[in-house]
């Protein structure tokens, strides 16, 4: 898993060279919304380092990575009004990794509904875009 | 998700007054076997903190647990062999959480076998130290 591809997906999202729905960027970090979201809402975190996976991502990356990821779950939740969030990283495509480049996803849990989880349809901008407008407000500048 | 159950068995253990399978711990984090493994080698990972969820666990905290999840997890790769490792950290019964102090789940993944996502078996304790005795060794002392 050391193998980096800078050809992946999230690694062309953050040159800049592939679009993305964005709602949060620092120094460190980026959020956008899932283009196959298991869930209106369906989020994805990823750090601004060349990390396979979790186990590759050092120490104080991942650090930085899991308070934007705590401030962002807060945001989500407070924008759809969900009751549950859940938060998966997968490392490894025997694991589900599709894209290798560590991520935290959070999607937003409702009782009783079933996660979609093999989502294969690819969301319109627009509507990712409307999601996103209702996130972005709600995402604190301050770490609890 | 404010109030928190000090009478959790999360907290129970970390008070001593429940038994548990440890595997490491430090200042501020314990880890220990799941009693109802989702697959072999089912690890949780908790703060030392009354924290019901991660949006209510505070920043330091989470950054603190997160280095430890990721030394965890790649121990967890390790001893089992899996070529996958999926961590989940569940917030709201909504989200399948049912333990109600903050946790994250470090799950081993191998292809082609699904999770047991309902289990309903508690694994015997002996049966546990002997997965736990593969880990413990493999757990570095140094942070990447």
């Amino acid at each position: 898993m050391s193998d980096y591809d800078e050809d992946n997906i999230f690694a062309k999202i953050l040159r800049g060279e592939a679009p993305c729905v964005k709602i949060y960027e620092d120094a460190d970090t980026l959020a956008f919304m899932d283009v196959m979201p298991q869930a209106e809402g369906h989020v994805l975190v990823i750090p601004k380092a060349e990390a396979c996976d979790m186990m590759d991502l050092n120490g104080a990356m991942a650090q930085k990575l899991i308070v934007n990821v705590q401030k962002i779950a807060r945001a989500v939740k407070s924008a759809l009004g969900c009751p549950g969030v859940m938060l998966a990283q997968l490392n490894g495509s025997a694991a589900g990794q599709t894209v290798f480049h560590t991520h935290f996803h959070i999607i937003p849990r409702h009782d009783g509904v079933d996660l979609g989880f093999h989502a294969k349809e690819m969301e319109a901008p627009e509507a990712l875009e409307k999601i996103a407008e209702k996130i972005r407000p709600l995402i604190s500048e301050t770490t609890a």
